[in-house]
């Protein structure tokens, strides 16, 4: 049995939803699966199992967890789920623990974490698009609402190699060769979509039900894709602001109910990943000469609310 | 004694921080005044008059008090101080209660209101620049915290008599032939101000603190000017981006400890003027084709916060 046909040993850092999901998914079919979070969550896990409450089935798996990221110490794969304005001190914080084999995963919003992971710590970094529909509906206990699978990239013998394993864990995962133009087509809808709502205080289906808040999506992703274009990506199947726009329509028309991660982050007080989303469009846009203002009056007013007192 | 010497009969109708000010100014000097408001201010007023805690002095003056409209009767200037989604409605309900001499002056945020009383109610209505600073403190009890003057126009004989009229009881006016323009120099402050400081929840300190919120008023007076400047409206002393920037930020730097009136009004879950500030900006936008994201940005914001549930 070679590498990629082992159950690889798996470490989730950040077990929210999407490291709960993924992990225990791979932990459900046959992965040694340890997981990094909080006390409560370490807590349910050790006394109960990670339920996993999805469309498909539910079931109960076991898996590690532990409050320290030394358990991840052995790790093949680690599935890295820390907010973005983490990404840097976690990734430093994993170089004693990993051997030179393994991989770090990127499942985080934002375009440019792989290399955020790679500059910081030395470790090699892999940036994958998910695409799941899933929440933390209590300490241990992860619900899913749909899809489940990942894009990962580029084409090369490790990328092959780490989709195989995903796949004999029971994860889709495809490789593409223009991971970076497929992790901004996601890129666009989370640039317009979250601070949207979280600015707004509004779920997906009132954004999608307001012809002015439409406009605003379609003003950000016109926005996204110059700075896109200016910057040699090309994201499949985005030729056009029509194609742009539809990116976020779909989005917010299938997730009616969902308030994005930026407003509930906002709304308990935390820090946001804006620095990621539309702090990243500005930065390019200011290097590449294209103009931002709606992602600058997004940004800006996120930044206000964070500071709010 | 000519009308324009005598004490002119004044009534306010909307007895906020504004029109309490300037009725109050006027009653101290001798006019017979009577000021619609809510329950709570006229039980007050009734029971102790109207408290003046200004900058130059703090007295107490007798002015008569109503919930109701029909009070109005007999008066020969109409302060007209409510919030501008109750302009259509409330110059209508005016109509039988004023003489044929009568005039209505918007003290007012926006830029069309003289229009809109006229277009509703057919009565002789005067638009006027404010200038102060004012507060409710509690009911009855009006604090100033600078200015109040005002500015009217075109020069005709009428509002050359309305400005010695405001003169005689305390109020310096001054009657501009370029009173639109007038009009939209104060309006570049409040379409920039008023959304950024309610939408980020922050006093207009914090906003002038932050080079990223001062570039965002930036771009909103940007596109208020190009608006202006299509539409034919010259605005004294504002010739360009600086100069518009330099109205926002003149009034930020000076009011750091003031929270817009938008904000004010979404935190009491109440409707905004929003669509008399931005959203004008929008509407004329839109005929004259002068692109306006900035605005859309924060005025769509705006409205979803309203939607909020």
């Amino acid at each position: 049995m070679n590498e990629s046909q082992a159950f690889p040993r798996v470490a989730v850092v950040g077990a929210g939803a999407v490291g709960g999901y993924f992990g225990g998914v791979m932990a459900r079919a046959g992965a040694s699966v340890v997981m990094i979070g909080r006390q409560a969550f370490v807590d349910a896990v050790t006394a109960k199992g990670l339920f996993l409450d999805t469309v498909q089935f539910q079931e109960t798996v076991r898996v590690e967890a532990s409050t320290e990221l030394s358990a991840v110490r052995g790790a093949e794969i680690v599935l890295f789920c820390v907010k973005t304005t983490d990404t840097a001190d976690t990734a430093r914080e994993l170089v004693p623990f990993l051997a030179p084999n393994a991989v770090v995963v990127s499942l985080q919003n934002g375009v440019d974490n792989a290399e955020r992971i790679r500059a910081a710590s030395g470790l090699d970094a892999v940036g994958a698009v998910v695409y799941v529909a899933a929440a933390v509906k209590a300490p241990g206990h992860i619900q899913h609402f749909g899809r489940g699978d990942l894009v990962i990239g580029p084409e090369t013998e490790r990328t092959e190699q780490l989709a195989a394993q995903f796949a004999r864990c029971g994860v889709p995962c495809r490789v593409s060769n223009n991971i970076e133009g497929e992790l901004w087509v996601k890129f666009i809808a989370n640039c317009a979509l979250n601070p949207v709502s979280a600015i707004g205080q509004a779920k997906y289906g009132r954004i999608a039900d307001s012809p002015d808040a439409v406009k605003l999506l379609e003003m950000v992703g016109d926005e996204v894709l110059a700075v896109a274009r200016a910057a040699g990506i090309v994201m499949p199947g985005v030729e056009d602001r029509a194609a742009a726009l539809a990116i976020s329509m779909k989005i917010a028309t299938q997730m009616r109910e969902q308030f994005s991660s930026t407003g509930q982050d906002l709304n308990r007080g935390k820090r946001t990943e804006i620095d990621s989303l539309n702090g990243h469009i500005l930065r390019r846009g200011a290097e590449l000469g294209v103009p931002t203002p709606a992602n600058h009056a997004l940004y800006t007013l996120v930044k206000l609310l964070e500071g709010q007192k």
